[in-house]
């Protein structure tokens, strides 16, 4: 539901669209310094090209984490290059991670195309991330003032990494018990995995820019809360989410049996064991997603997010912003969160 | 051949050693900071233990890198902390280059226990190394004086993505004509794949403790030019080398059609086109090798290494160094590459 009067559903892709062609020739520059067989396999993935090289028609994603760079550093009063080397420096270690992860989770598509590993191969696609890995810290190292960008950009990694980790693992654990996953390890992972690269890239503009500590330590709340927020309404839509709108399967996320934040929340209610005893079967998602539903998942889960949100809009309240990027930003996050909430 | 009067056979294992002692205690510090799951995939990869955590009785590898890292600070008169944290950084990527090289290269042993692959699986494995990735930028990052000492490695990073993509696409190529592999593209993809984190190795304790540019300098080219020279002698072990030594199957890199220096070498005279055949076929790689011996491509690829090695001292002898240090990296040479050429 987007909030009565918002400008967001229309502002939002014009500021997401403005990002990108801000960004894209820094991008594509620091692409074409790869391998030029890497460089075909990171330019695959950006959505720039098809197997072979020829050009795509299509685009890659929204532009999430360049637009959050650019508008943090604008925030901030950092100066536009600031920004610009911000968001080719997330979007590089963003694709990396799409790469690795699809790999790791063996999901053989990614926005409609083969990922990429199945597209040229697991060594390859290996190889691929690595290279768009090193080059993102070769990218923020060369820049003067680089130090403390390195230092934010390899902190995020390693949260990232982690919250993979942690993902991997909560597939091996049982649906009850005292081994059972619980929804503050969820909200952790979730943090690490999707809110810390979210909050780095929010914040590493401002960082590069020379931006007072305050600021870059609000915009980088910001984006951690914005991720967990982010990623507990991708659960949600996960289960009740329109397929003509996700473009996923209708319950997919329980057919592949993901412990994700409405799942766990209700198996810590007394429906636990007949929900347990469906999850586990598979049979049947459509009764799992009503119990889910009826134990308070599906609300306890926009509540979580809805809390996530505003904690991001309150870091933005908190210290000094230039106005226009701030509602900017403001309107991103409506765009990406609220509407589905 | 050892040189006449070499202290090396008796010294370099006594440096090895002492170098490996002095960072096992900041490398293990560091491995424990990751996910203890991923921690353990490390340990493992390090030989510190077995599948499961249990202490493993045999070691890992002699730890070159290590080596170099503190020699090359003693050498440049920096501090101790700086070769140990130099050290450290390099064994993380040469750690993380070799888990996700298994999985390239489809190499299910590595010192004579399963690859990190073959005992974790692959998606944890790529998720191991990229997490060494992380520590060693986070290790080096979080340095004070480390902005040149992050430039370096990430340098060396991206040398290392290319150097492989070289390797791999080597493989694809034909024997002979137009499209064959020249020995300089071995030479150039050498340097960048085994010789720029042996130069990094060498050149980021100095690096970080601030030693003058020139220093640094010919201590990276005294490790790139020992990368090549390693490279080209394990090429010729893995033709001509005594399996009960080199632990490899006897002609085992002929066997797996390997574009290796000497083959490249003979492949540019008048015996290609039976030399191809011959490898092509893989029936009879005694004859393989016999012939590339009779092309000169033994004695071609011994008097490459050699030419390396020597252009190694050269570089060590350009600059002042410290003299103690400087004697235990030139036996460390010595011992890695002269008694086997």
């Amino acid at each position: 539901m987007t909030a009565p009067g918002s400008t967001a559903p229309v502002l939002a892709p014009r500021v997401l669209g403005r990002c990108r062609a801000l960004v894209r020739p820094a991008l594509a520059e620091a692409v074409e310094r790869l391998h030029p067989w890497v460089g075909e396999m990171a330019a695959y993935a950006f959505g720039w090209c098809e197997v072979g090289g020829a050009p795509a028609p299509a685009s890659g994603g929204k532009g999430v984490r360049q637009a959050l760079a650019v508008l943090g550093a604008e925030a901030a009063g950092a100066p536009e290059r600031a920004g610009v080397a911000a968001a080719v420096a997330v979007e590089l270690v963003h694709t990396f991670s799409l790469l690795h992860d699809d790999i790791m989770d063996g999901d053989a598509a990614r926005r409609r195309r083969p990922a990429v590993w199945k597209a040229y191969g697991t060594g390859p696609a290996v190889l691929a991330g690595d290279a768009l890995f090193a080059l993102a810290v070769e990218t923020l190292a060369a820049r003067s003032g680089g130090p403390a960008a390195v230092r934010a950009l390899s902190a995020a990694l390693g949260d990232l990494v982690r919250g993979q980790a942690d993902d991997l693992l909560f597939a091996a654990r049982p649906w009850t018990g005292p081994e059972q996953v619980r929804p503050d390890e969820y909200r952790a992972m979730a943090e690490r995995k999707t809110g810390a690269l979210l909050g780095c890239a929010a914040a590493l503009g401002s960082v590069l820019g020379g931006a007072a500590a305050g600021t870059s330590a609000a915009l980088d709340r910001a984006g951690r809360h914005l991720g967990v927020a982010f990623q507990i309404v991708d659960d949600v839509l996960g289960v009740w989410g329109d397929p003509a709108v996700t473009g996923k399967p209708v319950h997919g996320d329980l057919r592949e049996r993901k412990k994700t934040f409405p799942v766990l929340v209700a198996l810590r209610t007394p429906v636990a064991p007949r929900l347990a005893a469906l999850l586990e079967s598979g049979t049947d998602p459509a009764a799992a997603a009503a119990l889910i539903e009826e134990a308070g998942g599906r609300s306890a889960a926009l509540a979580e997010a809805r809390r996530h949100l505003t904690a991001a809009e309150a870091a933005l309240t908190a210290v000094p912003l230039e106005a226009g990027a701030a509602a900017d930003l403001r309107s991103l996050l409506d765009f990406l969160v609220r509407r589905d909430l």
